[in-house]
C-alpha cells in the first residue's frame, strides 16, 4: 500500500469579490470546511476556473493557504498549462510546497497533437522541475480541454516515469474509459480517480482510488461515507443519496450553481461571482435550485461564516 | 478612410533555442525581414505558437522587437488569455507600446459558454485597460479555441464599443462565414482580415481588409503583391501564385514545415524547434517540402543569416 494520496478530493471553488478579484479570505474558509470534512483539497481544478487565473494568483492563493495552516499533504493543485513555462513554474511551486501531488492537464490550445508531443510536453516538465517527491496526476476532461489523455500516452509515460506518473483524473464520463484505465494500469500502482461521484463505488470495486469531483464541494462528507463505507451494507444507499445531491446541481450549470448555493449558506452575495467567460445562474432558476436542496434535506454543515 | 492597420499580416513565427527559450535574435530577425517586405506583425498568434509562451515571455519578446526599431504602429499583438487577468497585463502593454491593434482570443478553456461571458470577457478587458487607443480585432478560430465569436457576440459588442472592437480575423475557413462578417459590419468600418490568403483577394473585392495568415511568414512579398494589385489585370495570376505556395506548406502542419524551411534558409538547424505539443516534422516530409518548393521557384529573398 502506497502512502500516496486517495480518497475524495475537491475541485475547490475559487470565490471573487465583484471586482473579480480572488476572495482570499474565502478561499482559505472554504479549504478548511473541506478538510474537516475529509477532502482533500484539488486546487485549480476546472470547477476551480483556475483556467481564468493567472499563473501569479494560483501561487499567491496556494501561499495564502499554506500560511493559514491548509496541510500541504492535502494538496493536488491543478498545474497543467497550455505553456510549458507555466506548467514548470506551478509544479515546481507545488512539489517545493510538499503538496501530495499535481493534477495535469494536457496543453489545450492545440488540437489533434500526436502522443508523441503530450509525452514531450510532461517530460520537458518532468525534467526541468527535476524533484523524484514530483507525483502527476493526468487530467483526462476531452470535451472541455479538446485533447484526451490516452491509454497509449498514459503506457508512455509509465514506462518512462513509473514513480512520478502515478495517476490520473478521469473526467470523461465515459465509464468504460475509467474502467480501462483502472484495469490497464490499476494493478501496477497507477492510482484512478473518476471525475464524479457518481462513479466511485462502482470504482472503488475495481480498487479505483477515490473521485476528484465538482461536488465535492458542496457534499464532502456525504461522498466521503460513500469512501469509507462502499463495501458495507450501507454502500449503495450511501451511494444514492450522494447521487440525488450530485443530480441536482448537475442539472445547472455547475460552477455558478454551486456558488450561489454557498452565496446563500453564507449570505455573503459575492460568492455568486463568477469569472467571465463563464455566467451566473439567473434567480429564478436559483431559486428552484435551493428549494430542491432542500426538499433532499441538503446542507453544509458548520460552514463558516 | 480611417488610419487602422490593413493589408497583410504575418502571425510571427517565434523561434526557440534547443531548450524551448525564445530566441529573441532570431525573432527579432524575422520581425524585421517581414516589415522589409511589407507585412505587418500579428505577433502571438497561433503559428506563432503564442499559447505555448508565458505571459512574462510574451512581454520580454514585445520589449525586444521595439526596443531593436520594429515600428510599433506595424504590430498587432495577440493578446486574449484564458484569464481576463493574462489579457489585461497584455492588452495594456500592447497599447500603451503603440500596437496598432490587439487580437484577441475569446477566453477557450470552458466550452459552450454564452455569448454573454464572453461580452463581458471583452468588456472588463476594455474598461480595465482604460485606454481609448485601444484597437481590439476578434480572434475567430473555431477549429482550434473551441469558442466561436459570432456575428450576434460581434453586434453587441460594436453596439457598445464601436471605436473599440473594430474588426476581425477569421480562420474558420468558412468563406460563408468571413462574407457575412464583412456584409454585416463591414460598412460601419469593422475590418475583417480573413485567415488566410486564398480568401484575399475574394475578401478584397467586397471591401474586406487584407489577411492575417500563417503562410505570410514565408511569401510576404508575394501576397502583399495580390493586396496592392488585386483590381488590376495581373490581379488573378498574382493570387494563383500565392496559392501555390500556401498549398504547399498547408499539405503539412504547417508550424513546423515553416520553421523546418527557416532552419534551411538560415542554416540554423534551431530554428526547426517547436514547443510541445507540437512536433517537428519528419526529415523525409522535410525532404518533399524543399523539392516541391524549389520546383514552384520559391524562395526568402535577402532572409538575414
Amino acid at each position: 500500500m502506497s502512502d500516496r494520496i486517495r480518497g475524495v478530493l475537491a475541485p475547490v471553488l475559487t470565490p471573487f469579490n465583484k471586482h473579480y478579484e480572488p476572495d482570499t479570505k474565502g478561499f482559505i474558509n472554504h479549504c478548511r470546511w473541506l478538510v474537516d470534512n475529509k477532502a482533500g483539497l484539488a486546487i485549480f481544478g476546472t470547477n476551480s476556473e483556475a483556467a481564468s487565473l493567472s499563473v501569479s494568483e494560483r501561487l499567491n492563493l496556494t501561499d495564502a493557504i499554506l500560511e493559514a495552516g491548509i496541510p500541504a499533504n492535502k494538496l493536488m493543485p491543478g498545474t497543467g498549462a497550455c505553456s510549458i513555462s507555466d506548467a514548470i513554474t506551478l509544479t515546481g511551486h507545488a512539489v517545493k510546497n510538499g503538496a501530495a501531488g499535481t493534477l495535469m492537464l494536457p496543453p489545450f490550445y492545440f488540437k489533434g497533437v500526436l502522443d508523441q508531443g503530450l509525452f514531450n510536453y510532461y517530460s520537458e516538465i518532468i525534467e526541468r522541475v527535476a524533484n523524484d517527491k514530483l507525483r502527476i496526476y493526468l487530467y483526462h476532461i476531452p470535451q472541455v480541454s479538446g485533447v484526451p489523455i490516452t491509454l497509449n500516452l498514459i503506457e508512455m509515460l509509465r514506462k518512462k516515469y513509473p514513480n512520478i506518473v502515478v495517476g490520473a483524473k478521469d473526467s470523461s464520463g465515459d465509464w468504460s474509459n475509467t474502467e480501462a484505465m483502472i484495469t490497464n494500469f490499476g494493478k501496477d500502482g497507477f492510482d484512478v480517480f473518476p471525475g464524479s461521484e457518481s462513479f466511485l463505488l462502482k470504482a472503488l470495486k475495481i480498487r479505483g482510488a477515490g473521485c476528484i469531483s465538482a461536488t465535492a464541494n458542496m457534499n464532502p462528507a456525504g461522498i466521503n461515507a460513500v469512501f469509507e463505507g462502499w463495501d458495507q451494507v450501507q454502500g449503495e444507499a450511501l451511494q444514492s443519496y450522494a447521487d440525488v445531491i450530485r443530480k441536482i446541481f448537475q442539472a445547472l450549470p455547475m460552477i455558478p450553481a454551486m456558488k450561489r448555493y454557498v452565496a446563500e449558506v453564507t449570505g455573503n452575495p459575492e460568492w455568486r461571482v463568477v469569472r467571465p467567460p463563464l455566467t451566473q445562474i439567473d434567480e429564478e432558476i436559483a431559486k428552484k435550485l435551493l428549494t430542491d436542496l432542500n426538499q433532499a434535506k441538503f446542507s453544509m454543515p458548520n460552514y463558516p461564516k
